[in-house]
């Protein structure tokens, strides 16, 4: 089969590969109907996470059809139409038996494109199908279950859920590129008061707007604008859609006395944490990888229409033109890209 | 009356002051019969907290008996013996009605010998005293008694109940001074199942281990250690009971994916927070001020025994001895004070 | 001034009484703008509320204009436009201090129109001002925020906080009557996937379905219907709203393993349990008084549009003809009526 | 092999049957080293538990060693010494996923002795042995280790967890037999300020006080010891320990305003909820089948000896000795049995 390898940083290719195979009773096998590309892919070809070796197929959200299920696999069947999901997750851990899929310790978590071959690839084995995959529902298209794979799960976890969005809230958001959006549209089930949301590009702030941002502001005015529309007193929830340094610590800054800040990023840096000024502030901050645990609930949402994602998929293209999506995808200041779609055409 | 006075950095004095009087309907005034020092003291003195003003009588923390309360008081009455908390509550603004104290926005917080003039002193002023004192139970004794005001729920909010301390938890506490000897006697209320004690003296691993620490570390040996009572997991629980960057940088660094970390010292500067290897660890850290909405509960658990705080008084002194009180309290390495009690003696 | 008073049972007038005075240091008078009826007042006038006695005043919900104020008031102003709460605070009682105020043991909770005279008059005596009152937000209208005073935060606290409502839960509502519809209003606040109205009658269930309800159903189909959305499962949250043995029995049995009841309803009987079948389901059943602590979230949502009570308010009245507000509002049946305002003409 | 057959209500028989194999490749089968007779046993035997064919091998507690597994499962092996949970859980089915495996769908939750053949025997067949057995710790006994299969987690769960007992709280538990002896036990892990043990029988309450109780009463004395206690308010938890309608009732009526009723008992017949009374009490009153998901936490507190489980044990058999065991467990007013142990002795 044709795959999305890795071959060091800065170095890819979409090549002939072996077609994976069962290797334990719990795996699936799932031609990849629909796959996207991750930040954290981006990452990873830079060189930035060095655990991933040469020759590993990249990618961790899909949509695909079951083409071979393992001997104890009981839930997905051959033919079903499922989305892989980012998280894989073993069921017998302490972390898998509290629902914290992401930190499993019996060989699953972030796998996927990381530490096994991934789903840029024309199939892909999933290990613990059962608890991996998700049958899609009748009528769902591949467009909007394929988010379901990391970024919706991931901003409703560690941002919405993390910090504990209630009703009536303010609620900023720094940064407004897909993960950043993925938090406005899932912040607005929990009908806060006000989302705020925060960037330097202009185009991201119509998007913000467009997902349910109702006021936006570049970083620099970011404070003023909060201050004036809490009295000075800060947000109640601060969510870091970035993973910069800054960025970080203008979350701690915005949020009022007893708020929550909840880091989304993926950071490659220390930040500053100004405990001088926080310590008697009663913070709440939050870091995490998403548990997926939240992924059935939000494919029903999405099923019902109560999240729209309409404009997050900005870019369409086939399986074989994973050159060129990257390229779109790797310059979003030129390309305006969000998530791009590939899909298979044979 | 006396009182222990600032007067700038470096100065203080047991001087003759005015004796305080009602000035709204909701205060009170206390006769102080014992009171404490506390660790922000030193900081006041040193210059670190520059809104307390040269003139302003210190303290926070008494136990004393009610000699006037305004027409609006409804709870105490003249003759009480009452513990004056640390924490002053208007009760009307959001912050009071959630219980958060601590964050009061209508003039309360903590107010008394940082704001308005403090307890160490013969006689104090006592705004909101309906929430701001809490009559003592008949036997009780002054000396347990004072530490409600401030330590006991300061450990035990900001350290136990942030942390969501459990049953069988893991518990590391960073600095086993005062603060920390009381997070240690707190957090036992909810039988974890190892207390793991760190400091650099030896005279305070001591204390600790009477307070019920299971295991005490050095600083340099905290992570084998918990890396070997753990399997290399980290701990459930890291309280950070000191107040500096690098004692947080450890609490942060010996906790478990998932696990919390709750900061109860005070901080005077920055500390670094390794957000690319935390990211992804699904941490809870926290930071806050008393509230004091526990002093209830610690009281009738204190009168009740399940409390031992028989050894977190070190040093006894009259009120006209403050001097020397001081001393002793600033050079605990060479004193071994951990609290030191002030008493009226005429 | 004229006030409605209650005569003993079926019994009542509008009459003339003695005006308000101030007679605690924490009241204040307010001016009666506009007010509504409560189905509780008709429980009052049938007899089932023995500590109201007769020559009381009912009426506990309002929105006015504060005349006078005593001398320990702090956020409320002579001229200010208030909502007057169906409860009143101490803010000095264990409840008060946990923000639980329909439990204050200080001479709060719900008194107006029931154990001190209430707000179906030309100006009331509210105590506890500063607790008890809310400044209306400037372009409210009287008749959004009255519904403030009870309906909406009972619905909100007692119904769908208490049974913890999460988005894509699928939530049943026995009894869609005023209360019954604000908990379909604030449940929206937290995207159930399905909200299934049941009533006995159409008209209500045609409201129900323009306050939001997905799917409606009579009575005796509940069952059939809730079978069939949720696979036999039953639903993750089903609300009392009506007040009746049968009612709660159902709301009882129409909830899944691990599901929450809240009853909301105001019971004159006892109900039968099945604990035979529930013992072993994991459910959790509350009951409750309306604290309104989230009155000033409410307000927010309301002043924003987030929260739409239009059709809530069916017939308007001037204050003297409580009597034919009264008469409309006790035959729903016939007259359709929801809930009834009352306004001052002159 | 001998088992314990049930053969229809009120008969069973210690009796050779078919040696259990694996048929699934998640079973394991255990040679049951210890084993014990819980209450519902009891219920099966009189016929209230109608799902129970004769034919069947009754029990659902049992510590044994490992002879068996199948091909799927990977943390317990041959020869290992494990605890058999009551519990057994698929993994794969909503409620696993959230950890509420006492409601598994997929196949598992209460089916040892009930849907499929259970302890009571020589060798019993575990499915889905990676979640539904525990490896017992080095130096713990079978004796104290047994207790962990059903009633320890079951009242600590049920009971301690689902009423959210917190350090300072008043505790009345209804019931001192086995359960609610258990439910004392894991109580005082929260450190309440006080426990109420209630029971009709004066060595079940002297077994209440050696277990931690700090108070007794009788059934009729339990109101006014309370109301003594707690100054008319009520307790802040009650756990209903026996399962009959009138101690259900006097749990309820023993709660002050925002207390936990925890029922805990296995009950066969409705009870009356006087909704009249408690319908503005904010009540929150839980049932449940025990998760086990607490099982690993106690096994470590049961190791290091916080939960001290001495008294519980009361008679001690042999296997070929069912019959006698079951005549004392079934008359525990004359024997005085609490928890009856039966050993493997060949």
């Amino acid at each position: 089969m044709k795959a999305l390898v890795f071959d060091g940083p800065g170095r890819r290719a979409w090549t002939e590969v072996d077609d994976p195979t069962i290797r334990e009773p719990t795996d699936a096998i799932v031609r990849v109907d629909a796959v996207t590309i991750c930040g954290t892919d981006l990452h990873i070809l830079k060189g930035d996470v060095p655990e991933v070796q040469p020759g590993r197929v990249l990618g961790h959200e899909a949509v695909g059809t079951v083409t071979a299920v393992g001997s104890a696999v009981r839930d997905v069947a051959v033919g079903d139409r499922v989305l892989v999901s980012c998280i894989t997750a073993c069921g017998r851990c302490r972390y898998c038996r509290e629902g914290h899929y992401g930190q499993c310790l019996g060989g699953g978590g972030w796998i996927l494109g990381h530490l096994i071959d991934g789903t840029q690839a024309e199939f892909v084995r999933v290990p613990h199908a059962d608890r991996s995959t998700y049958k899609v529902p009748y009528g769902a298209s591949d467009e909007s279950t394929v988010l379901l794979a990391d970024i919706l799960p991931t901003a409703y976890e560690v941002g919405v859920q993390a910090a504990a969005v209630r009703p009536g809230d303010t609620v900023a958001i720094v940064g407004a590129g897909p993960i950043g959006l993925a938090a406005i549209l899932t912040a607005r089930l929990l009908s806060p008061r006000l989302i705020i949301a925060i960037d330097v590009a202009d185009s991201r702030l119509d998007a913000a707007r467009k997902a349910g941002a109702d006021v936006t502001a570049t970083g620099a005015s970011a404070r003023r604008v909060v201050d004036e529309l809490t009295d000075g007193l800060g947000v109640d929830v601060a969510m870091e859609a970035v993973g910069l340094p800054e960025t970080f610590e203008q979350a701690v800054q915005l949020v009022r006395p007893g708020g929550h800040v909840a880091n989304i990023g993926v950071h490659g840096a220390p930040a500053t944490l100004h405990l001088e000024d926080v310590w008697s502030k009663n913070l709440t901050i939050t870091t995490g990888l998403v548990d997926t645990a939240t992924t059935p609930t939000l494919m029903g949402l999405l099923a019902d229409g109560r999240i729209d994602t309409s404009q997050l998929i900005t870019h369409r293209f086939s399986l074989d033109e994973f050159d060129a999506a990257y390229e779109v995808f790797s310059h979003p200041a030129e390309t305006g890209a969000l998530k791009v779609l590939l899909t298979r055409t044979n």
